[in-house]
């Protein structure tokens, strides 16, 4: 499949475009195309040394929209009404939330927006796109340890089922990630909390990069 | 330890009593205490078949309290504040709930009450009590599925460090389960959402009794 991750220069993004990018053709995104570049070099090197074979391109965020056929939007939550704002050609699209909005007290806290998710809110905004909630409870660390298996479950939730079908599809493409039916798009609420839940663990618990399995 | 289980006729509260009385001192309590001791004797009968210790007491839910160090509210939710009222001596001691609020609709709705989850209202309505959240996300199924492992992560969260300690300790005294420290009873909302969530998985993903790991 062709994907593109819009925000693809941060530590998640770079460290899906490295698994996906194995068996995928992936584009790099970014608001500045040099970003993309410089990140679509570093992660070559890493699959170079490993001698994995790789299809990665830089572009700019509307370069993504335009060559790909499923969207990542990998931003912070905070930007994406500034992000969407320029791009066009999204209608018709599967598009990717892996978004978690949350705030840091003395613990780190679920904070959604008014339309109950990123996810939700996301939809709202592209209301002719197939947004699939997916990949959100991923620690980027796990994503760019290329000597590791990722073995997670990967809650996949939608309103469209072809879109649906066509994420869990991907996502079992990857590594030994293993993609779950969480059923429509208003349970995204449920799925981005486990991110600051796994936060918080991993602080109190004195533990790294915890990541979740269902079973 | 001393543990009772308030509510501890129905699938959870039995397949709770099951493993915990091969290592601890339980009660089962229940309104009506016949109920408890017919709870009891079935939880006995499947002890005794598989040739396993227990310790195993039927009371009312007022005799949990006296009897009991912790005090488990395995009750549905919507039952809490009329299960309370006759209660008294709640004050000082550790109550786990490990309640989830949840509502059907055409998917299974997180339903939390006004002060944000099920343990955060008990807390509010046992200020003199020390609450912890905790084994929220083990389905009935497995509880009570003596012939395999139960290994599961819990997540335990309170205001109480000490509380939250000597429950961690229970937990991880049980088959195989390991506790987590997620953190302040503020985290409890997105454990509780767990439980929905998993339950929407089963449906979705056509599983049963889904459990969480993290790791």
């Amino acid at each position: 499949m062709k994907v593109g991750i819009i925000g693809g220069t941060g530590g998640i993004g770079q460290g899906m475009a490295l698994r996906l990018s194995q068996t995928h053709t992936v584009y790099i995104g970014s608001r500045i195309e040099e970003k993309a570049q410089a990140a679509c070099e570093l992660c070559g090197y890493a699959l170079k040394v490993l001698g994995l074979p790789f299809d990665l391109l830089p572009t700019t965020n509307q370069g993504v929209v335009d060559e790909s056929e499923i969207v990542v939007f990998s931003i912070p939550a905070e930007n994406l009404e500034r992000t969407i704002e320029g791009l066009t050609g999204l209608e018709g699209k599967i598009v990717i939330s892996l978004m978690n909005p949350m705030i840091r007290t003395d613990f780190f806290k679920y904070n959604p927006p008014e339309d109950g998710s990123a996810a939700l809110k996301l939809q709202k905004l592209l209301p002719e796109s197939k947004v699939v909630a997916a990949f959100n409870n991923i620690p980027a660390g796990k994503w760019q340890q290329l000597s590791e298996p990722l073995d997670y479950s990967v809650c996949v939730c939608s309103d469209f089922d072809d879109a649906k079908e066509r994420v869990m599809e991907l996502v079992n493409s990857i590594s030994e990630l293993k993609a779950l039916d969480a059923g429509p798009l208003a349970v995204s609420p449920y799925i981005e909390a486990i991110t600051p839940l796994v936060i918080n663990i991993a602080r109190f618990s004195k533990m790294r990069d915890v990541g979740v399995y269902f079973k």
